[in-house]
């Protein structure tokens, strides 16, 4: 995803393209600088009028050296300096910052969690990240990979994730770790309206256990159960660390509606103390799938504001 | 514990005695209130350069309103407003604080993390405390009752806590939790040295476990791992969400001493991922018991300085 917005977070023009990760990091620059400076052009901006690009990448990263500093099975994108070589090619002072972090950002400004000033979110897709805003600031950390929040242990030695844990929220409540535990209880022998999808299509997507989980199917209702059941035991948990006045979900796997929040709500108010009375708000994000992209705008623009973060091109 | 403390944060005296919550809270505001006063007049301090008092208590509590909400099982407790008594019968402006956040600002302020400025701390007692700084300030989320870390979930559907919840980190790892989890397994026939403690003492307590791990017993082993497994997950857990440079443990649980340390820290190592080497330090907190009255007088100094947080008694 790549947006052109105004100094008011309007979009005023975006694409979207698989990023083809396995086509190696400098392909993956080269393509995003074409899709930029092909979107400045288009919509007839003048070049010296875009004043920062903000990046969302998955971490980990080093935010303030603007360095990728390893994606999860793809040796191209080691110590890979993301930010230098987007800006030095565009001619635009840019930003790195973690996707989630950005998309965090941009609910926090524009979307779900533009009136409050305390929120955590948690994007639901291929994996989990998080990020996680306290009076109005992100939260970085220590060393710049703070809010990695689908890596938070749910279950002493659990399932294992891909980052060499154990019992990550990750491998349970993502949209993969969703349907993987479907197809791990067909190849068990559990009987399931899912069988048949399997053979049609060959392997299944979050999508179809929610629609099976929603059309009555047992099997998809415990796979779902324990998704949401998972999200709610992490909800609690960001409720007894930093307390957020909301909860914000987004990713791809919210398209499956009020079954997904329904469910992660009624599992929170079950599992939650009973010591006070909790007034968190859990809800879905309202920009969609550009909230990513919103907010590394947002946070590029307030680093050119201030100053600071940016990196600048030489000449 | 009370502590009498000039604005260096140096102690000059300090006392301590048993709680005795079961005689209610005017009891307990009676008494603390009374040696304040000793406390003062013992040490030849005017009464008028006594600027505030800093009080440290379980909660949770409503901060801004100087009030204890909730203590588990102590019915007087609910809604007490613990600041404004103290406050108004002394006549000294008062603030309350958590007494986990109360240490941490005491470790933060000139112990274990000094010369940092992200930090979390454990309290390891009768229950699990917690405190975050972040950016050198201390996170009351958005209802006051952030950093109940004792009270983050580990595993799913896990063991019963008083707090309402099934799977608190304080269920498998506090000092109470500890000697618990060896009765238990005394009662299922589990062979131990521990036995005739037992049969010697009516019960355990932690200290006993730690002891007869260091003396080679395979229960108190298999119970001393438990706990470190624990609290490694847990720092794992907070690693990737505030990203803390160190995180501090403190209470009584600690004086089992390297054992202890040393088993949490292994446990870390093998558990955290490898996306990146991590550099965050755990260690003991080194102002031993005085952290918290240490932390509270800091706070409310620190109130008094700035002119915000500090209830002022009418006269």
């Amino acid at each position: 995803m790549l947006g052109l917005l105004d100094q008011d977070g309007s979009i005023i023009a975006n694409i979207s393209e698989p990023t083809q990760t396995q086509l190696g990091p400098i392909s993956l620059v080269e393509r995003m600088v074409k899709n930029c400076r092909d979107l400045i052009r288009q919509n007839n901006i003048p070049e010296d009028q875009v004043k920062a690009l903000g990046i969302g990448s998955p971490g980990p990263l080093s935010i303030s050296k603007g360095k990728v500093i390893n994606l999860c099975n793809l040796p191209g994108f080691v110590d890979f300096p993301l930010r230098s070589e987007m800006s030095q090619r565009l001619q635009i002072p840019a930003l790195l910052e973690n996707d989630a972090n950005a998309a965090c950002w941009g609910e926090f400004w524009l979307g779900a969690g533009r009136n409050i000033n305390n929120m955590v979110l948690y994007t639901l897709g291929t994996g989990i990240g998080g990020g996680i805003i306290i009076n109005g600031e992100l939260v970085h950390g220590h060393d710049d990979n703070g809010a990695e929040l689908g890596h938070m242990i749910i279950q002493t030695d659990g399932r294992y994730c891909a980052c060499g844990q154990h019992g990550c929220v990750e491998t349970y409540a993502s949209a993969n770790a969703t349907a993987a535990r479907a197809e791990e209880a067909l190849d068990q022998g559990t009987s399931s309206s899912l069988l048949a999808v399997r053979k049609r299509k060959g392997s299944l997507t979050s999508k179809d256990v929610f629609e099976h989980a929603a059309a009555g199917d047992n099997l998809a209702n415990e796979i779902v159960d324990g998704t949401c059941r998972s999200l709610a035991q992490v909800c609690v948990n960001m409720l007894h660390a930093t307390e957020p006045e909301m909860i914000v979900l987004t990713g791809g796997m919210i398209k499956a509606g009020d079954i997904l929040l329904d469910r992660v709500r009624s599992f929170f108010r079950h599992m939650i103390w009973n010591l006070k009375a909790e007034t968190m708000e859990i809800c879905y994000a309202t920009l969609g799938d550009n909230s990513g992209f919103i907010g590394a705008a947002g946070l590029a623009l307030d680093g050119f504001r201030k100053g600071h973060r940016l990196y600048s091109p030489g000449v």
